[in-house]
């Protein structure tokens, strides 16, 4: 009669209450559901009324007309001059009509392909898709600590992207090879991405020789001539504002060069409240908007109709230290208004799965469920940083990725629809069972009982005193043998050996050639 | 320009970034906003579409009316009787028409009074209450394990139930005083309640006898008279149908009792589909709806008008073990959808903050972030085991508690509208730094930063570095501090003396009397 749990409670074969079966010879294959991409079934909620909205949208364009924003690069800024805004040295500002103009080209909806087609996602309206965590410096798992990033862990966690159905495409490199050099870094690394995984890729806009060479492996990789790839949004990359209202010459660069080539730009200012944005969250987000309209303007004067999409990544800090704070309240808040507003313009949204705990305990699963709300409330399209994100960034954890990739499973299923027909509304089973009786061993539970419900990676329901005897493991622990599992189960996907040649020549050409200089 | 965190970045006050202020003398006092009740401040989620609620809606109504329900109490089946149900034995079916009659009577809104009247609660509409975690037969904490509760602990989480400004109600025992013999376990378990807290109480329906002396209690603490109790709802008592389909003795007892003397029933079906209901969640609500209606026609037939809150605690179970599952994808979804229905009857809604996990890990957390989600978007008026609530109810958990308190907060913060003003949006601010700048030092920072964002009671911001050299605590070593903390600073609330003369000498005559004859 108090709502407590039932120790007694018999299982759908009719035996006693037990735990999980006991180990096996090899591990039992991680369990998850087929690969398929979310779509919101409700809609998304609005945080801020409609007026509300209009007032940090009219605010954002004053801030573009009034202060204006820096571009760092010449090419840029003559292509703005053109377009008709107001150059005074580097700061730009914006009429009005140019935003609404601009704006106004950039598609609502577009896909994004894979070099395996089954793999292809769909970008705006309700859809939702779900990235690996990107850039990250360091790497940590429970065994070796937290290390500089490496090639070894870079690979890793490609496979885990590329094993867990739930990963949906590449946001970048899920933790950065230090130990390739610099200058050919992004051929390695994007050759190991092009063939250890078959998911929409990402590269990053450090320079321009880099962001072409992306562009060219997305192509060799999809097997497409180019003229079909500027039709066929293949690669993303992120542009991120050096916020306040600036946008530097390698962000420019890679505007310019994946815009003009039809590949997805996604603009996504970096707007901590209270450090690089205003300390009120509706300030922040006023800034934000400022600084995404500006960079999505760009991109449709590149080319009009070019795939973008619209980022937010507005957080607060901790006022006391100064520190990023992530998954927080006001986190929440700014990701919703921030879908209302990339819906305002009929733009796509970016979100992230953030946190900003440095272990993965209570505080890493809060964060990162409390993100994961406000990204589902907002109808985050596209969501980076989905699986393995932490410490705000600066690490990429092993055990993270377990974690989330079970949170993202979760939030998936609760996307699903439910199931509403009769045999569902169950009044025959209802009917068989009676006042008093129990559901265990009835028809309606035995013909549906295996796939009833969602099968946690990480969840351990076992009893207290079976949990305890077991060496009481906490989340973290589990997650630890887990993604040993999925990488021993991982297998590499097919790619045509013609179009692994051409990769290879193309990358070892590139790599003789000695790669983009660093000269920035 | 990736996107991690800020290793350098300033305080507001200029200096350095720089961990938590060196430990003091004495521990800092806990940092809580002000006692505040929340309410939702968008429209609740629909999940299920109007028709698809209506077929669950249709559904129930035939299982009451060709299944029928049995009423284990013969005064309650004479009193359906006369209403016109069709009463066989113990099994009674309702007429469509009985219950929307009786389901008509029942208030949308109502005021639970509290003894400190700064501590009264809203019920219905929007508003929301959270309550602290009830009935758990266990106790646990980090220094002494788990336990079968005992007074001490009791007392214990009454304190930090009081002391925490998130917690609007008692939601029950906070754990079992086992060591209260049962037939005046309630006198004194009750006595604690009036006096340690000054929140709404909870008192349970185990037999006639106990139910009255809540009541008495309840009136003696508030200091009015019996006419002004029954027009002042005062008490609540959670009634548990047997699910499926049957009311016990006692439970209907506690309906017959509580809603005669015009205080709160809730009506809670404990339908965990695969269990006690059907495998699907759409036949367990189904089921849940069906048992809620007939307990909530049951109140109105008792007295017309008696305030009473629908109940939802569907949930699944793991169908490998038998064990219950909380905080999954199937409760969110059940606990948004039970939000519909309640709306649908003009009823006040009750869910749960649950988690089915063994510590305070990572699955405590998002188990129960996951079930806030539900709970928020279901628009829950009453959420019950708020606080501390841990292994599917079978144990009170001291680090739960604190690690819920800072959940719920974040839930209301969240649920806080968003600043809009002119200084909110931060033109002048935005002006001020202009491009490339920083907003630490500036003066809409410095005017706002010390209230600006949530401060966490457990999240740990510092970086790495700090965190490390600091022992790597986690999110429940700290909360084993707090509770701690939170006890210590804890204050008794005002009595009147008098009211305490007449309570003691009403517990004591009670306890001398022996209580409840401990006979069923």
């Amino acid at each position: 009669m108090t709502e407590t749990a039932q120790p007694e409670a018999k299982t759908a074969r009719g035996g006693r209450r037990r735990g999980r079966a006991p180990a096996q010879a090899g591990p039992k294959p991680i369990q998850q559901a087929p690969y398929w991409q979310p779509k919101m079934p409700f809609d998304p909620v609005e945080l801020v009324s409609a007026d509300e909205l209009e007032s940090i949208h009219e605010t954002s364009l004053k801030v573009l007309e009034e202060i204006g924003m820096e571009f760092m690069l010449p090419e840029a800024r003559d292509l703005l001059k053109q377009a008709g805004a107001d150059v005074r040295g580097d700061r730009v500002h914006f009429d009005r009509a140019l935003i609404d103009q601009a704006v106004a080209t950039a598609p609502a909806e577009f896909t994004v392909h894979a070099r395996n087609p089954a793999h292809t996602i769909q970008m705006g309206g309700k859809w939702m898709a779900f990235g690996n965590v990107s850039s990250p410096p360091n790497a940590s798992d429970m065994d070796n600590g937290r290390r500089v990033g490496n090639r070894d862990d870079y690979q890793k966690f490609l496979k885990l992207s590329q094993y867990f159905n739930c990963i949906h495409f590449l946001g970048g490199y899920p933790v950065e090879p230090v130990d390739i050099h610099a200058s050919i870094r992004h051929l390695e690394a994007l050759r190991d991405m092009a063939t250890l995984t078959d998911k929409p890729m990402h590269a990053y806009s450090l320079g321009p020789d880099r962001i072409r060479d992306g562009i060219e492996i997305a192509r060799i990789a999809r097997g497409v001539d180019q003229e079909t790839l500027n039709n066929e949004p293949s690669l993303m990359t992120v542009i991120n504002t050096n916020s306040p209202l600036k946008l530097d010459v390698p962000m420019l660069q890679g505007i310019m060069e994946m815009s003009s080539r039809g590949q997805v730009v996604v603009v996504t200012p970096f707007t901590l409240a209270g450090a690089m944005a205003p300390v009120t969250m509706a300030g922040a987000l006023v800034e934000q908007n400022a600084e995404a309209l500006a960079g999505i303007v760009m991109t449709q004067l590149v080319k009009p109709g070019a795939p973008v999409i619209y980022g937010s990544f507005t957080s607060n800090v901790d006022m006391k230290s100064g520190a990023p704070a992530f998954g927080t309240p006001e986190y929440m808040k700014s990701t919703i208004i921030g879908g209302q507003l990339a819906r305002r313009y009929g733009v796509p949204f970016r979100t992230s799965n953030t946190c900003a705990a440095n272990t993965v305990d209570a505080q890493a699963a809060y964060e990162s469920v409390f993100s994961l709300w406000g990204v589902t409330l907002g109808n985050g399209n596209l969501v980076k940083h989905g699986a393995g994100w932490m410490e705000g960034g600066l690490v990429a954890s092993f055990e993270k990725f377990i974690l989330d990739c079970d949170l993202i499973q979760m939030v998936m299923e609760f996307l699903q629809p439910l199931e509403m027909t009769e045999d569902a509304l169950g009044f025959s089973a209802i009917e068989e069972v009676g006042p008093g009786g129990h559901f265990f061993g009835c028809q309606h539970t035995l013909a549906r009982y295996d796939k009833a419900f969602y099968a946690p990676l990480l969840s351990d329901w076992r009893n207290y005193e079976q949990w305890d005897a077991s060496g009481r493991p906490d989340a973290m622990t589990k997650a630890n043998q887990l993604w040993k599992q999925a990488l021993a189960d991982y297998k590499e996907p097919a790619m045509d050996p013609a179009v692994r040649e051409e990769l290879d020549a193309f990358v070892d050409r590139r790599i003789s050639e000695g790669g983009q200089a660093t000269d920035f």
